[in-house]
């Protein structure tokens, strides 16, 4: 009885509500996609990523009990089903953004399933690549108990593997897939590395918070971060010519063995941090540094004033 | 076997956990809810949120294809079911409020499907907002390749949809379903915004997180924040007032076309930035500041050293 | 037709790239976990995790109606079912970490019971604490409406409650599974607490996101924290000696009733900051200060300059 009365609240006003929805779809565009080629699918997309990490790191991320007897198996199977994923999402992604609205387009669907297929053969660089970076940081957090704790519980690795997932899908060209990722970790993570982004190997990123790493940054090897720390651009105009600025190196370069402490901000794509420096917490940089340079805030002026005492 | 042992083990000491538990439950009441009226399920509110997001950007969220001809149909069906849900949620958060512990309260019932109809009303103008929003992250960000990137990935665009969802049905007086909406994106994104504040056309976030929004903060047209940025109060006593500062205006006044960088904070309710203003990365301001200042930091003092040079 | 084809492209290769798969397996073994004894699942950590939460706020977290006569019966199914699966994954952590490959290992079996057995007891004691946190927020946040919301919505709700389930585990000495539940709850809250450091009673923190409290932080009762605040190490040494500083009190003490706000950052092991002290915003200390006293910055210096008015 409930039911009806409050179906027949609403459906008296239904029809109406609906026509001034789908006007609103007809007279405002940007916000929709009706009619047109399919978009990928976040959660699949989702579902790649999360894929592709058990295949990095076996034993890890999956319910299955691995042995040496079964992971060939396994890894077999995954691919395979994870190939007709990956490559309907990128044949999504690139026929959209062609602006094709044909249902197959042969084109499209081969440039997808030959990217697909060249992304998983980068696994054992990546693997490789992967397992420098949980050295890195075994060796650079003295609260870390075990690798094991690292792959399971860190954000970093989360998001460091997510970046260079997305990297890889990135440098061959494809839209909106590489950046669906990213967020994710982001999201999850709250560390924001733009897949653009290029990133040397055993890095580590600390807690990581609050991290931004815009676009054209360029990282070194052996490079360290903790949470907060913001590899930026300088102001965006407001003027309209902010989209003129795409493709330009905004971002700063960090060379090899620098080190940023939480709460750092280095803006500007001609900035260079010169190899083995060190930045200290809550620094704000908007020019290079030499080599091997210590950079740390003034003693900050506090002022200390005694209250009444708690009791 | 095991699970004989095992279950052994606890069974002859889970009659006195339970019975403790119980007890507890029945000594400390201010964080159950146990022979009380039924509170709104996070799991559904959560589930309408995502529900809303797919009407307001059609073919972005569900995986349905959508075209001219049938997206009346989706609209008209989703609709008709998420109301159903909505204004049962509506109804378990007001009832729960006003103490009533009737199993049906006939107002209550109504007033929460009126809510739920004239929340409907509002996705035309949701829409509207929704994609200024875009076009000002788009024209924002030298980043965004395209509108389809930012309405999947950026986490600006779900916590700011996600306020002005929450914002309309929390004008409506409805308590807990707001805030458990602003707080899932704040989860999701790290962008905390409170269905209070009250946003502009054109509003823009880029990165996010980090940022607050608290609760009585105003803030204009064309408005673009960064990662970091706090529009908080100031200082909230502890001797027991701090109740008494609830409804007052505690946070600050940003008027139309100010840009606001990374990392500053903004406090207090009598604090108003002016129209056009400019305040830059880790500026601290806790006082009013004219239409058209540009405020920066001072170039913080560092100190730079060079260190034995790495090799 | 198409399935054909794409499964014909790749299946052309997809021995190949297995076998690398596979020899990356093998000659990189730090990130595997193949014919070795089972890990922890983070899946099940994360449910038992939400299954603890509803135990402690009963009528808050699941979709069941509680009265007074259905809810002794609730738990006792809930804990009969939620011991399984905590005691299997106690002895998969505990047994991979001692290092032994048997399929059961009757001690460490028995251990985990115990422990799993020991923790559910730990539930009256834990509500205790919890209600005094949410009472603490209730307190120090005017923004707040109800309890109801504070458990519903609260990050610092679901971070500190997570700190206090997962810190029992760790106090039991068993590894990775506290870290797990520790970083779930930091991924959602954007608050990141070490399962390790010690907190008192009536804990607060408002907002939340970017907070960080490392391994060895101890923190008296009615402390109150503010989002982006830092509670951490100093630098952690690159030249191979950071693994060393393990289980040395590296992070600082916070006594009672002290206010730290937003964005303060505290560092190292030997900093105490006494009982009744407030830490103002941004803050960055690392020596100690004595009780009852009042830290701010000196105002910082800021430039304001009048740009051309925006019409």
């Amino acid at each position: 009885m409930r039911q009806d009365r409050s179906k027949c609240l609403l459906r008296r006003q239904l029809p109406d509500i609906v026509d001034d929805i789908y006007d609103s779809y007809q007279m405002i565009p940007s916000i929709r996609n009706i009619g047109e080629s399919r978009l990928p699918c976040k959660s699949v997309v989702i579902d790649i990523l999360e894929g592709v990490m058990d295949i990095l790191f076996p034993g890890y991320y999956g319910d299955s009990v691995l042995c040496w007897e079964n992971s060939r198996y396994y890894v077999g199977t995954r691919i395979d089903n994870l190939f007709i994923k990956l490559s309907d999402e990128i044949s999504k992604s690139i026929r959209h953004e062609c602006g094709q609205d044909t249902h197959i387009c042969i084109e499209c669907r081969d440039k997808a399933e030959k990217c697909a297929t060249d992304f998983f053969k980068k696994m054992p660089k990546l693997r490789s690549f992967l397992s420098e970076d949980i050295k890195a940081a075994y060796e650079g957090d003295p609260a870390a108990k075990s690798l094991d704790e690292i792959i399971f519980s860190y954000p970093g690795t989360y998001s460091i593997a997510t970046y260079r997932i997305a990297h890889e899908l990135h440098l061959m060209g494809i839209p909106l897939i590489p950046r669906i990722m990213t967020e994710h970790a982001h999201g999850k993570t709250g560390i924001d590395i733009h897949p653009g982004a290029k990133i040397g190997r055993s890095f580590f990123i600390d807690h990581g918070t609050g991290v931004v790493i815009g676009e054209t940054t360029k990282i070194g090897d052996r490079v360290r971060l903790y949470q907060g720390v913001t590899l930026g651009a300088l102001s965006v105009p407001k003027d309209g010519t902010g989209p003129s600025m795409r493709g330009r190196k905004r971002h700063p370069t960090i060379e090899d063995d620098v080190t940023i402490y939480a709460g750092a901000t280095i803006l500007g794509g001609d900035t260079v941090i010169g190899k083995g420096s060190t930045i200290g917490g809550n620094v704000w940089l908007v020019e290079s540094v030499p080599p091997g340079t210590r950079v740390v805030i003034e003693k900050p002026q506090l002022r200390f004033k005694t209250k009444v005492p708690v009791d």
